[in-house]
């Protein structure tokens, strides 16, 4: 059985043929166009034509088609709630994908979703319940319970990023104060840096800044492992705070599994080790069986590989 | 079809012949013992046989018992995997009372649950997700999804009650800082009115207190109505804290249904419409269906008939 898997990307459109195992087939990308939803729809069925031609089949040969978008999106209907970056709020995505391609089942994700799908496919060990966490630009996430993804009844669920750890804090985008993504995301660890910096002109991350042109979520980290005091402080409070809303979401779900991506995953047990001891300090989890904290392990390809899971 | 509701509180054991409706047709209580497990299972078992006497069954009339527990239980093997205050951890609650009632289909489930499954049945609409919120001496929750109590995959989870909201604020009893127990339940109302008492000697809460006795729930309530503006300020302030618990639960979970429970719920629309204005003042809420925000309608009887509907 043959799918296709597109990943709709604030900068490229990347899809590919996937098979039943989640395995890629054929891959390609072209640039997000900026001019409104038609052309991102052109570009979304060209790309999935070209697929098709390099792998020698028809649309009669897909099984299903899943598209994973940032913003809202509601797969009970197919539309895209909200993306006015890219010009796509209340675009009925499945309709005009089904029409184009002549492909009949099409699944419209959030993009969080399609690469906690495609983890849980390929490491979730069958969990009953499973949450992805994706430290980015932002914080995203998504929430598999029973094989499925768990948007709410209206799609626009499992915005963990948003869950407010500090009920006065930081100005968020969505309207409120505190949201984790304030305090979580890469964008906050630069913020957080940026700022350790200021106050400390003998720090190491100084010297490192100059040596790599600009702060970005590898300084502090970097500087800490070599010993760098306010480094260290900087790594401390921000991985206490992706603890602060780990445990939330721990308490709320105990699911079995939480698996953490985005870049800073790459730090690994350097990031996963405290955050181990402060969610686990909780007292709930002296009763029962821990939820399992781990890091990912699909990068680049997890959206497009997922998007295609969540149509099968 | 005759059921079995079992409400074991800490004061009360309370319990009901309950039938495929809901309805209670028999209903009997007895005083929760204080000295461990085997008294406590010995009441649950005398208040069930003298139901069954009173209403002329056997056992082997019964489709099946839920019990309705504090603390963390695992409906997945019937153990109390938490239960301190009455001796109950580690107890095999289910297979105790199918052995010593000869009933087989046993549901062990923790208290809120229940209440939560109680309101579903009654007032759910058939929501594809649902969240009681019981405001309380604590805060708890229940959640129903695709009509099944959700609790996680060690039964643990639907501590709403610790989501964290001040990732630096007061200490909780279960290790953590800021938990939104601290903050939304009437233990929490109540120490927030102690305060203002203190630091307003003219308001009317002062002589709200002299003509009640003591500090309760609706001290600070019944003087704003009355336009006492201290009390309006712990009014607001506690109203917000509420409000920020839902926010996060609403943008991680978009059930279709928020039904708040608990002693304040009383308050009705006092309480419901500052509540509704600040949860759907988050941006995410204008793209979308907006999740319905309610008083629980249920009140003395929920705990028997929600276990007994668990048992269903």
């Amino acid at each position: 059985m043959y799918y296709i898997g597109i990943d709709l990307g604030g900068t490229n459109v990347a899809a590919g043929i996937v098979n039943e195992k989640g395995e890629i087939l054929a891959k390609t990308s072209a640039p997000t166009p900026k001019d409104g939803a038609e052309a991102v729809i052109d570009v979304m069925c060209s790309v999935s034509e070209k697929l098709l031609k390099d792998m020698k089949l028809s649309s009669l040969d897909i099984a299903g088609l899943g598209a994973g978008c940032p913003g809202i999106v509601d797969n009970n209907d197919g539309v895209i709630r909200h993306l006015s970056n890219l010009g796509m709020t209340g675009v009925n995505l499945r309709k005009e994908l089904s029409e184009r391609l002549g492909i009949k089942k099409i699944s419209i994700e959030n993009d969080a979703n399609c690469a906690a799908m495609a983890e849980y496919k390929f490491y979730g060990n069958n969990s009953k319940s499973f949450i992805f966490i994706t430290l980015g630009t932002g914080v995203g996430g998504g929430i598999i319970l029973d094989s499925k993804v768990y948007s709410g009844f209206n799609g626009a669920g499992s915005e963990i990023g948003h869950l407010i750890i500090e009920g006065d804090g930081l100005e968020c985008s969505c309207g409120c104060k505190g949201c984790w993504e304030q305090y979580a995301s890469v964008t906050a660890l630069c913020n957080f840096t940026k700022e350790a910096i200021l106050k400390n002109p003998d720090s190491l991350m100084n010297k490192w800044v100059e040596e790599n042109g600009e702060v970005n979520g590898r300084c502090a980290f970097d500087c800490a492992k070599k010993g760098d005091k306010a480094a260290k402080q900087v790594v401390d409070l921000y991985i206490k705070y992706i603890g602060v809303g780990i445990t939330s979401i721990i308490n709320v779900f105990q699911p079995q599994k939480i698996v953490i991506g985005g870049g800073i995953s790459k730090e690994g047990d350097y990031l996963l080790n405290p955050l181990k001891e402060q969610v686990y300090s909780c007292k709930y989890n002296n009763y029962v069986e821990k939820c399992s904290l781990e890091i990912a392990k699909l990068f680049n390809d997890a959206g497009i590989i997922g998007a295609a899971f969540c149509a099968m």
